[in-house]
């Protein structure tokens, strides 16, 4: 019998239980809790993190691995192991000095850019990001040490474990040769285009009835999760409970209503995980490449798809057509239009599909001059701003609030996570791609509102896998090749450029 | 320097992060969770339990205590280390075998219970509850062994430290001795009176808006706490971030809206408490007798009063008069008559406050039997019925439903709970009365809606305590003199036969 392996997966079962607390309390902040009872929250949140904390650097998990490389296990339980060294070695290696210099810049730092960022104070902000640069690099060199990595690679690998930065330099290259004059041809062709903006009142209820109803047509479980508002739209909760969230404006519905079927990707992955498997380390989502992976396959690839725009149009008529009542504005091929505008602009979180890719690549460039090269803190904007101007012509002088300030990602340490969006879409584009080759009429399928194939596919080949594979084998199983940026180039061309 | 108490403080602290989590997933639990992701939340808060049980246990506490006894502790702290030992007592004298026993049994029962009371089905609930109340005499017998009390004595201090079975009985026996003659007379004169009854409908979202507004007229802090709909009404979260929950039902508002004034009174204990001693056993409030007392003196003593009836019933009509056009039901005279009608029923929850406490005797004097004496599981429906025709002359012979499996309290093993709902009534009409003598024009100044001086003597003499000084000393120094019955009888007397 494995016994060093059976105390490791009990031993993992309760830190899987204090996850669980701590996302629902999580969830709870964004969603319910009233501002002020926030200090003995977050007091209390930060112990059991603690304590979790101490349970995964509990000596015991050392030696259990080590008896446990010895001992007869099955395909799954290896599976299990490998996700176990992971998250124990990404645990253990910082010295609890390093984490608390950690903790205490990064929340200084969050703190007072929702403050700055308004005020567009980048002089007070500027010593706060330096601070949290100067422990993000001491944390890189030290999972770089351990891993026998670069400094970048490895905090690239907390977020996106095995995405080499090599891989993702020359995908990224590739779009940077061919995204610049693609937009210039996507702009050109939409400036003689005509398109009926939003331009009445819909009642928020209306909406969130809405939303409810494209949450149900792409197969969100109810039964194991729940839609509310934050201020931050997030998918939040544990698998079993999925707690997505959106907001409402009463002036427009067009971004929340796909801001919900986004979230609904990533909660069908995380419902879509064997619920046998769920407090395990394998039994987790793979990586946050592939969780984008899962929300823009929803988002880009399937409802803004135009055969699926046809058979929704009727849909967001049906319970908002009172308050816009001009029949062309619900008309499809002018929701079509809405949901595939092409504008360089300011900034990512509200960017198209198409300028989106150039706003990561900038970010990824400028995290690896950061951390591995020689970019200063107090250079930062004059590198921000010649990057937008020379990949989407867009001017950021002295505009810090929509330049380098724009993103909570570094004040809160986050180096190594924005790659995975623009990775995510690509891979989304790839399994599309295998979809079709492999299904036949699946595109014929989207305008009668037949997501069923599409999601047995999806759970066949991404969600039931949890983390049993490498990232690698996931999308080379699902796809039979390699990430590339073929697929994604192809998708934008058809779709923008037709 | 007190060293050992330094630890203990720290070591409560920590435990106390574990509560604020469980409180906060309970709460969502029974506010937000989708039905079915009740088995892997049920393990993980059951895990987290066992954490926090392991916590409790630690040996190092009992260490700590010895040592903290010589130490030079103010007298705060010493209070704190009365209330550790006694949590710790508590959590530590059962075996790990007879906890396990009891979560089984307990489970079992109550499960079965949701389903059987409504089928009215003794026969196969009987066997369950019968191992519940197994368990719950081996628990009692080795409680009292260790606190050298009676069995049912030890179960009454889990919820009610220090309430003593013989004041409680003295109390009982003149409630006893006055309720059924008063009751009959009572009736007797409100058969002579005609009263308008609610016959309309009440939108769910006026009614909670006035509830909104009640909540804020009766000093509910909205920035520590907040409102939400369940399908039992509770007051749950932590005193930093305090959850009431009510429900709504369209053709009524009358029982709703007085069970938020009654949680408010829950609420604002647990917001009055000492903010700074949130985190240890000492600032937590004292037992559910006195928790009872706060929610009673705001419905009973305050928001039935007349007075204040005078004061809510324009704001009633505000919100809701819509639902219901007839002026004469809006009158003051109207609402006062619909919050003050007695009737001998079958159902402790909804029963009046006259015919209340007999509801509570019987189960007192059930109870007694039933864990001390020799009371049979299959002889309680016949005990039942013949104290509910003795008490209340209604007869409940084969109608379990409405009898002896009404509440939750025996299935999920809460004997020695009952008593505290009428000490908290008695409790509550003594400091009223005790706050009229010392404050004056109080209920003068309730029919204008100036319920802050009540606020400021409860904070004071009660909520501002916390777990500082025993139960005796609390009620003592409030009301200068031990709790009786004389103060809630002559209540009675001037409320329904003036």
């Amino acid at each position: 019998m494995a016994k060093a392996y059976d105390q490791l997966h009990e031993h993992f079962e309760t830190i899987s239980a204090y996850g669980h607390a701590l996302s629902i309390c999580g969830w709870d902040e964004q969603v319910n809790m009233p501002v002020k009872s926030h200090t003995q929250r977050a007091k209390s949140i930060s112990k059991l993190q603690q304590a979790r904390h101490m349970l995964m650097t509990d000596p015991r998990v050392k030696d259990w691995l080590d008896q446990a490389s010895e001992e007869d296990l099955n395909l799954w339980q290896q599976a299990n192991i490998r996700e176990i060294k992971r998250v124990w070695q990404d645990a253990t290696c910082l010295t609890p000095e390093l984490i608390d210099a950690h903790i205490k810049a990064t929340s200084n730092c969050q703190q007072a850019w929702k403050q700055m960022r308004g005020e567009n104070n980048w002089k007070d902000f500027e010593p706060l990001l330096n601070e949290v640069i100067k422990v993000s690099k001491e944390e890189a060199k030290i999972r770089a040490d351990i891993a026998g990595t670069s400094p970048y690679q490895a905090l690239v690998n907390l977020y996106d474990p095995g995405q080499s930065i090599e891989q993702t330099t020359e995908v990224f290259k590739q779009l940077k040769s061919f995204l610049p004059n693609f937009i210039q041809t996507v702009t050109d062709k939409q400036s003689n285009e005509s398109c009926i903006q939003p331009n009445g009142t819909f009642a928020v209820n209306d909406q969130k009835e809405l939303c409810l109803e494209l949450m149900k047509v792409f197969g969100f479980d109810f039964e194991h999760g729940r839609l509310d508002v934050s201020h931050h739209p997030f998918c939040g909760g544990v698998p079993s409970d999925v707690r997505i969230t959106t907001r409402y404006k009463e002036e427009d519905f067009v971004e929340s209503v796909m801001g919900v079927i986004h979230e609904t990707g990533h909660a069908c992955y995380e419902q879509g995980l064997p619920k046998e498997w769920n407090g395990q380390p394998v039994g987790k989502a793979l990586g946050m490449s592939v969780h984008e992976s899962q929300s823009l396959f929803f988002e880009m690839q399937v409802a803004r798809n135009p055969s699926t725009l046809q058979y929704l149009a009727p849909i967001f008529k049906k319970y908002l057509g009172e308050g816009q009542k001009q029949d062309d504005f619900w008309a499809a091929e002018n929701i079509v239009k809405l949901y595939s505008r092409v504008k360089p602009d300011f900034i990512r979180v509200s960017a198209d599909e198409v300028t989106y890719p150039l706003h990561v690549i900038l970010r990824f460039e400028l995290e690896q001059e950061i951390i591995e090269g020689d970019l200063k803190t107090s250079d930062i904007p004059a590198a921000w701003d010649e990057k937008m101007q020379s990949y989407l012509g867009v001017d950021t002088k002295g505009n810090y609030k929509d330049g380098c300030m724009q993103d909570v990602h570094w004040p809160s340490g986050g180096f190594g996570y924005f790659p995975s969006y623009t990775l995510g879409a690509m891979t989304a584009a790839q399994l599309f791609h295998a979809l079709k080759s492999e299904v036949p009429n699946i595109e014929q399928g989207l305008n009668q509102g037949r997501f069923e194939p599409v999601r047995a596919w999806l759970k066949e080949k991404i969600w039931s896998q949890a983390s049993l594979k490498s990232k690698q084998q996931l999308l080379k199983d699902a796809s039979g090749e390699p990430l590339n940026a073929k697929y994604f180039i192809e998708h934008l061309q058809h779709r923008y450029a037709h």
